[in-house]
């Protein structure tokens, strides 16, 4: 067999993989979004089934041999080639998922199906006694499940399984030297008078958000054609293939901004793989090349755009226009200071860009303290009121608002899920520079609502190659160097600086 | 092993099985109802593929093995024992897969997919062009699929596949005997002056006329802890799993009764599946057990009980509490004449019961012309007119609402797609007169809204059997006789003749 041959059988294979994933991602949504509650036990059965095909599939030993057999034209291509990329990544995933037994993956696709299942009641309920042995049992099956692979730390094969490259001891690293220059950012800030923000607790009809958001996403470029907004829980993008690629918020008819902000945090995650190469498609390339690059693109549309002053002097009038009744009474420069107001909150999905990262390294720190032993499933909630007292100088008043709070501990492993959020705040900041370097007109574009410039930028620099090069290896193509946190400070700096004139 | 270990080896197989199929369903009811026109061709392939792995599943020579191992088990059984109809049924199936190869299958599968999603935009194109090919190729999939089978008639494979038990001839001879009654009927009614039913054309705002057909259908007794309604260009009812099957309707904002029937149609075929022992989830025992009897049921609810007197005396007051406006002006009599109102029309689903099967039959004859090769593709479209305008005395003015009006042939096979629907309407009457012999207080509670003992009755006789009685046994164990067309004409005599006084 030639390589061309072997090629087509390797893609031809990799093909159904990805559509098994493609099945069960759409099983997963319907789970989320409209499933009725009789639903539940049969759908996580057939997850379970899914994904153990999935794993099957990717650890046949048909796999491995064709990756072996092609490993010389892979020596033989340069490394930006194609075939070399989807070789590399592909033997990346083969290698660590054959580490890993198709029983296992079994049991916890299973488990993870009930245990959200139980989560989506559980949290409204406030009750976390109902996911507790669930929860317990998950801790379980995350260190098992890191136990399969050589490791220095307990967590970092879970942390490459998201944030590829990186490890327990390095984002410590990162986030110690962040800590160091939020803590007194925050402490400044929150020593000065308070924004008031009471307006957006007004009661704005949700279909009028609704609306509001999606023409502001149709502007950042999200394509409807290939995908959808609906309404869950826990905001969340998924992709079923290059030409379904969906989006999800939630409303609060008397908050504002939740609504609004994470239909433009969802398109962002949308855009990125709306934009990956369609020859990619079906293909372990095709997808986001790691949580935090993912994470990177998401806040780069929430936060850098719309939460900026350029983007609301164009939005602002239509907003109004849209609750006027609501809004006729608010400045533009009220809004723009009451939708970034920094404060010592308790939702992490709804925090502002300053302390965002503070809730995040609670988690991280939770995530690794529950993996190593030191932290039981029982003392849980009250750890994650004690970190938030401590670190945050607010106390949840309940489970509910406190360790219930997330989906990913309900609907994952314990371990890597969080890391990629604070990775993803410094990697925007990053890339912005590099593109304003590249094209300083992007700001002034956004004050007229046009967003083709950056998004074409991001589009040929970052969201076209799909999983073809590293995150590392992007922040060097794009940025031409590491990740530093130094662009995340000087961006904070100057837009709270001048907001809070700290 | 012993046989007990090795029916709970074939009970798990099975219920993989159950459990693709489910998946496919999903998938399918997703295509119908929420995907982007853009996920078409993706989902058409992950929809092939997981009829593929059920398709190999069901025919694995373990399947075979287990069976003929089982063969003296089952016939150490009572007949009516749950093991011996579950290995009765799985063995039926196996034999009918196993002679179609699997290639097949997967080809077959892609192609309905690709098919269905292009007659979604040829429909209301009024197209017929954009499906012409790929309809003569479903002719060519269907010839094939019929000629893997012996049979006497090319039709009588794919009829065996809905209607268990039936072909070509002895459907034939039904529809001659049914034909024979039905068409001095519809001659005697339509020569009398035509009801009025103007005034259901009114406007109609389409969340109004949802709630109403839900309210009605949780009198019914459909649970949607177990289900939920969408909308979709064609009705439907589809099962996921015991604890999950859902119907969709559609809305005619000028038009109250297409969303209305639908509603309580498709409600009828949902508490069939959510009356089946739950014990037969999972089971080819677990769904139901004909086109014929799963049509009996959502025409019971629909007409039998949805059209009649008793049922909007109780009714009306809310309808018109609903439309205070438009039927305000209307009484109960004009508004039950109206919803029975007998005429010549183009649109099956939306015909009456008088002429409903005459419908049937143009498609049930069209369809043996096209398999036995009579018919060519290219002159479907004009033998359909020809065939409502010799059938009916009606002349469809497009192909939309000609030959592009159902899903049946551009979502599935060309044959054994039809005939279901009059045998179901056949069947209603002749279980329905068995019900008011048992319980004659039925009609009475209709008249209050109650619908326990119909439904009950039903659940204990026909639903919680799921598929372990063929349509036939069924008949004979509820009836104590055969198909008979007397009942129904016995109904429509009646209900028609004092409506009409002919």
């Amino acid at each position: 067999m030639s390589a061309e041959v072997k090629m087509t059988e390797l893609k031809a294979r990799l093909l159904e993989i990805s559509d098994l994933n493609g099945a069960a991602s759409v099983l997963s949504w319907d789970q989320s979004t409209y499933m009725p509650p009789g639903g539940g036990p049969a759908r996580s059965r057939q997850s379970a089934l899914l994904g153990r095909l999935a794993h099957e599939r990717i650890t046949a030993p048909e796999i491995g041999r064709l990756l072996d057999e092609l490993e010389s034209y892979r020596e033989s291509l340069p490394y930006d080639h194609d075939d070399a990329a989807l070789l590399r990544v592909t033997r990346r995933t083969y290698d660590q998922r054959i580490r890993i037994p198709a029983p296992f993956m079994g049991e916890l696709y299973e488990h993870i199906g009930n245990l959200f299942d139980t989560w989506t009641r559980a949290r409204p309920a406030n009750d976390f006694g109902m996911v507790r042995d669930g929860l317990a049992k998950t801790l379980d099956y995350s260190r098992r499940f890191a136990e399969y692979f050589p490791h220095q730390h307990i967590a970092d094969p879970l942390i490459d399984l998201s944030d590829y490259g990186m490890t327990a001891e390095s984002v410590r690293a990162v986030f110690d030297e962040l800590r160091a220059e939020l803590v007194p950012l925050v402490q400044a800030i929150t020593s000065q008078p308070p924004a008031d923000n009471s307006f957006l607790r007004r009661y704005f009809p949700q279909d009028a958000q609704l609306a509001f958001g999606v023409e502001a996403i149709k502007d950042f470029g999200y394509d409807f054609n290939r995908g959808r907004q609906d309404l869950t829980h826990h905001p969340f993008m998924t992709r079923f293939s290059a030409g379904d690629i969906r989006i999800t918020t939630r409303v609060d008819e008397h908050f504002l901004t939740d609504a609004l902000f994470s239909t433009l945090h969802e398109a962002g995650h949308a855009l990125y793989e709306q934009g990956i190469d369609v020859g990619y498609d079906g293909l372990p390339l095709g997808g986001g090349t790691s949580a935090g690059v993912h994470e990177s693109q998401s806040r780069t549309w929430e936060n850098i755009v719309g939460r900026s002053r350029a983007f609301w002097m164009h939005y602002y009038p239509g907003l109004q226009a849209a609750f006027p009744e609501q809004l006729g009474d608010v400045s533009l420069d009220a809004f723009y200071r009451a939708i970034n107001k920094v404060e010592r909150s308790l939702i992490r999905v709804d925090a502002d860009e300053v302390t965002y990262n503070l809730h995040v390294m609670i988690r991280f720190g939770l995530e690794l303290d529950l993996l190593e032993g030191k932290l039981p499933i029982d003392d849980l909630p009250e750890a994650w009121r004690a970190r938030y007292t401590s670190d945050l100088g607010i106390t949840p008043p309940d489970d509910k608002d406190g360790v219930l709070q997330d989906v990913h501990w309900y609907g994952g492993l314990i371990g890597g899920a969080f890391q990629g959020y604070t990775i993803g705040n410094l990697m925007s900041a990053q890339f912005y520079e590099a593109a304003l370097r590249a094209h300083p007109e992007i700001e002034a574009e956004i004050g007229q609502g046009k967003f083709d410039t950056l998004r074409t930028w991001a589009t040929e620099n970052i969201y076209r190659w799909g999983s073809k090069f590293t995150a590392n290896e992007l922040m060097e193509r794009v940025t031409g160097g590491p990740l530093q946190v130094a662009p995340l400070i000087r961006y904070l700096r100057g837009k709270y600086g001048e907001l809070y004139s700290v």
